[in-house]
C-alpha cells in the first residue's frame, strides 16, 4: 500500500503545479526535472519499503523456527569443510581437480532432516557405482567396434538408458525411494559414456568421481547427524501429535461456541479461540508433508523412542483417519455458521448431550496423543474414555427422541420440566425449520464419533506394530486424564450455565 | 501368493521323506541338497514373479498416460543431440572438457511440463550468472590479500553466501520461484569461488560453464516446446475442468443413490457408478497438484487458448472453492451412509426435492465446467441454472416445513393426499429418530448449495481476470446445455417412479 501512497503523492504534486498556470513556461522543463526525480525517489523508497518488508518476513521465519538458521548455518559449515579439500595439498593430490565434485555433493545432498539427506546419499552413491559400471561396460563394447561407430553405439546407449531411466522414475514405487538415484544415474552414464570417448584415463575418472562422492556424502551424514540433527520420523511423529490436540481443540470450542454464543468474551481471548476453531485445518493440509516425512522416516537409523523400522506408514493412516474426521468438522463449522437460527428451546434441550459428546471424543482424541507423543499404552484409560463417548452418543440420540413432545407439547401428559420449559420460552411450539440445524449438528456429532472411533483403531494398530510400552506411571498419568476430564467437565458445566441463563 | 507356495510345498516334501524312517541315513545329504535347490528354484520364481508384476506394472503407467512414455524419448533425445557436442570436434573444440556441463544440464533440467523446465532453465541460468559474477569478485578480493590469507577469504565468503542462499530457500516467496536458482547459486559459486585457488583461467572456467549451460538449456527448450510440448498451465486448466465434472458426478450420483437404493442394478453397472460416487476424492486429494501446476504455468508463453499471464492463481481459487464443497460431499456420504434408517414416508416426502437440489447444483456445476472448458462466457445460462438451484433449496425447505404434519397427521385437516399416504404406509406417524438423516442430508444439500455459489463467482472473477469471450454459438450452446437439463430430469424423474413403487 504505501509505496503506492508515495507514488501517488509525486503525482499529486505534480498536477498542482501544472494547475499553477502562472510559470507555464518554465514548469515543464523543472517540472520534468522535479518529476523524474520524484518518480525516482518514490521507486527508491517503495523498493526500500520491500527490501524491508522482505526482511521482515525472512527475520519472522528465522524467530518462528530457529532451527531453520541452524540449517543454513550446518551447509555453511559442511561447504567450508568440503573446501578444505581443495586448500590442502595432500588431499588435492589424491583426487586432484576432482575434489568439486565433494563441493557439489555436499551442495545438493544435504537437506534440512537426516532421513532426506541419508536418502539423497544413499541414492546418489548408488546410482553412481551402477551407472559408472555400465557405462565403462558401454565405453569398453563402443571402444572395440571401430572408431567410426563408437559415437553411434555410445549415443545409441545413452539415448536407451536415459529413457528407460527417466521411465522407472514415473513408477510410483521407485519415484518414492529410488527417483534421486534414477537423475544421478543418467546424469553419471552420460558423463562417464560421453567422456570415454575423449578421455584416455576413464577408469581413474570413474574412480576419482565415486571416491569424492563418497568423501562428499559421508561429510553431509556426519554434519547433520551430529550438529542439532532434525530427524523426519521425529518431526511426522510430533506433527501427528500436535495435529491430533488441534482437532480436540477445534471440535470442542466449535460445539461449546455454538452452544454458548451469547456469552461475552473479550476481542484477544475471542481471537484467540478463533485460532484455536481454525486448527483443524492444519489438519486438512498436511497431507503432502505427512507423506514426505514418512518417505525420508524410513531412511533413518534407531534415534530417540524409534527404532530403525518404526512403522512410519502407519502414521499416514493415522493421518488419513484425522483428516475423514476434519471433513466432519468443517461440514459441522458451516452448520453452525448457517443462517437457519436454531430455537433457543431446542439448543437447551440438545445442548447438555451435544456438548457432552463434543467434549468427550475430543478427550478421547486427547487421550490418543497422550498414547502416541509417550509412546505408552493405556488400554483402560482409552476404553473408558470411548465407552463415555458412546454413552453420550447414545444419551444425544435419547434427547432427539424427545423432541417430538416441544413440537406438540399438549401430547405429553404431566410432564412438567418441558412444559415449563415451554411456557417460559417465548414461541411455545418449536417449527420443524428451527429444529433443522441443531438436528444436523447432532447427527454430524454422531457421524464424528464413528469416525474418531476408526482413529482409535488406527492408534491401537500403531502401538501394536510400534510395540508401544504399557504406562506403569499410574499417579501421574490419571492425574493427568483426571485433569483433562475435570477442565473439560468444568468447562461444559460453565457453557450449561451461559445456556440456563438464555 | 505363488512363490510361498512354491517354498511351502519343497518343506512339505522333504517331511514326508523324514518320515519314511526306512533310508534315513541317506536321507540328510540328498534332502539338503533338493532343499536347497527347491528354496533356490522358489527364490528364483519368486524373483520373476515380483519382475513380472514390476513390469506389469511399469507397462500400466505407459499405458494408462501415454505422454509418459513420450516425455522418456524426449530425455533421451535431448541427452543424444547433446552428446553430439562431444563427438564433433569443431564444437569440443570451443568448450573443451567443459561440454560435460551441457550434458549434466540437460539431464537436471529436462522436466515434464514445458512449464517446469522453463522454470529450471532460467533458474538455472540465472544462479550460475549471478554466482559466477560474485565468485570472480571474492576470488580477486582473495587473491590481493596474500597467498596465506587467501584461503581463509575463500572459506568464510562459502560459510556466508552458502548459508545466506539457503536462508533465502526458506523464505515462502522466494521458495515458490528461485528455489533451483538458489541452490544453482550455491553450487557455482562455491564452484568457481573455490577452484579459483587452483585453477588458473578462471574467467574461462566461469565463461564455459556459463556457454555450455546456456546451451544445454537452449536444446532443452527447444526439444520440450517442439516435440509434443505438455503444458503445465493447459494441465491445470483440463484437471479444474476434470475435477468440476467429476464432483458433479458425485453429487448427483450420492443422492440418486440414496433415494434410489430399491431399484436395482447390475453388479458391473454399480462398480462404474461407485467410481462415480468417489470422483469427489480426487477433488481432495489435487491441492499439491494444482499448486505446482499453478506456479509452473506462469512461466510458459502464450499457448493455445491461453495468454502468457494467464491468471493461473485464479484457479487455485477455484479448486479452494471446489474442495469445499467436495468437503460437504463427504459429509453427505457419510450421512447417506449411516446406521440410522430414514422412514419411507419422509423418504417419499422429500426424495423429490433433494433430488431436485442435487441435480441443479451438479447442473450448475457442470455449467461452470463448460464455460471453464471453452473459456466462453455464458452468463445467461449460468444465472439461469443458479436460479434454479436456489428455487430447489427454497422449495427443499418449504417441503422441511410440511414435515411436522407427518409426524401427527390429525393436525391438517383436509389434507387428502397426505393421509393417504400416511395410512399406506407401515408406520402411520414417524419418529424423529427416522427423520434425522433425511433432515441431515437436505441441511447439507443447502450448504452445498450455498459453496455452489461461491464457486460460481470465483468462476466468474476467473472469466474476468482472463477476459473470457461470450459464447456467441447459441444453438449449439443451448442444446448443450438443453441436453444436461433433460437428462437431469430424465433421471430425477426415473428414481422419483422408483421412489413410488416403494
Amino acid at each position: 500500500m504505501a509505496p503506492r501512497k508515495e507514488v501517488f503523492e509525486g503525482v499529486e504534486w505534480r498536477i498542482r503545479v501544472a494547475a499553477d498556470g502562472s510559470s507555464e513556461a518554465l514548469v515543464p522543463a523543472t517540472g520534468l526535472a522535479r518529476k523524474a526525480w520524484l518518480g525516482l525517489k518514490g521507486l527508491i523508497s517503495g523498493f526500500a519499503l520491500k527490501v524491508r518488508m522482505f526482511v521482515k518476513k525472512a527475520w519472522d521465519v528465522g524467530t518462528n523456527d530457529p532451527r531453520k538458521v541452524i540449517h543454513c548455518i550446518k551447509v555453511g559449515l559442511a561447504l567450508a569443510i568440503v573446501s578444505l579439500f581443495y586448500f590442502m595439498r595432500p588431499l588435492y593430490d589424491g583426487v586432484g581437480g576432482n575434489a568439486m565434485w565433494a563441493v557439489m555433493t555436499v551442495v545438493v545432498v544435504f537437506e534440512p532432516t537426516v532421513g532426506a539427506t541419508l536418502y539423497k546419499c544413499f541414492n546418489r552413491v548408488l546410482g553412481t557405482f551402477l551407472a559408472g559400471f555400465l557405462a565403462v561396460g558401454v565405453h569398453w563394447v563402443a571402444s572395440q567396434s571401430g572408431e567410426r561407430v563408437e559415437p553411434f553405439v555410445v549415443g545409441a546407449s545413452v539415448f536407451l538408458l536415459a529413457s528407460a531411466a527417466t521411465f522407472s522414475r514415473l513408477i510410483p514405487s521407485v519415484k518414492s525411494r529410488f527417483d534421486y538415484g534414477a537423475l544421478i544415474f543418467i546424469l553419471t552414464f552420460s558423463f562417464v559414456a560421453v567422456s570415454g570417448y575423449r578421455v584416455d584415463k576413464l577408469f581413474e575418472l570413474a574412480h576419482h568421481r565415486i571416491s569424492t562422492i563418497i568423501i562428499g556424502s559421508s561429510l553431509c551424514i556426519l554434519v547433520i547427524m551430529l550438529v542439532c540433527p532434525i530427524w523426519s520420523g521425529q518431526e511426522l511423529h510430533s506433527l501427528i501429535v500436535r495435529n491430533m490436540d488441534k482437532l480436540a481443540d477445534s471440535l470442542d470450542g466449535c460445539v461449546t461456541q455454538y452452544f454458548n454464543q451469547s456469552g461475552e468474551g473479550t476481542n484477544s481471548k475471542e481471537e484467540a479461540t478463533d485460532n484455536k476453531l481454525q486448527g483443524y485445518k492444519c489438519v486438512l493440509s498436511s497431507k503432502a508433508s505427512e507423506e514426505s516425512m514418512a518417505n525420508f522416516g524410513r531412511w533413518e537409523p534407531s534415534h530417540g523412542q524409534f527404532n530403525f523400522r518404526h512403522p512410519w506408514k502407519q502414521y499416514l493412516k493415522i493421518g488419513a483417519s484425522m483428516r475423514s474426521c476434519a471433513y466432519c468438522i468443517e461440514a459441522l463449522n458451516s452448520c453452525i455458521k448457517s443462517e437457519n437460527q436454531a430455537a433457543k428451546l431446542i439448543k437447551q434441550h440438545l445442548g447438555s448431550g451435544c456438548l457432552k459428546v463434543s467434549s468427550s471424543s475430543s478427550n478421547v482424541i486427547r487421550e490418543l496423543a497422550e498414547t502416541v507423543k509417550t509412546m505408552k499404552k493405556k488400554s483402560s484409560t482409552t476404553d473408558l474414555l470411548a465407552e463415555e463417548m458412546k454413552s453420550a452418543v447414545q444419551g444425544l440420540q435419547n434427547d432427539l427422541k424427545t423432541i417430538p413432545h416441544l413440537l406438540n407439547p399438549s401430547a405429553i401428559p404431566g410432564n412438567k420440566t418441558l412444559e415449563t420449559a415451554c411456557s417460559e420460552a417465548t414461541t411455545p411450539t418449536v417449527t420443524l425449520m428451527e429444529l433443522v440445524p441443531v438436528v444436523t449438528l447432532a447427527s454430524i456429532l454422531t457421524e464424528i464419533s464413528g469416525r474418531i472411533e476408526a482413529l482409535v483403531d488406527a492408534v491401537e494398530e500403531l502401538a501394536k506394530l510400534a510395540d508401544f510400552g504399557i504406562n506403569d506411571d499410574k499417579s501421574k498419568h490419571s492425574k493427568m486424564t483426571d485433569k483433562t476430564v475435570s477442565d473439560a467437565k468444568q468447562q461444559t458445566e460453565g457453557t450449561m450455565k451461559a445456556l440456563q441463563r438464555v
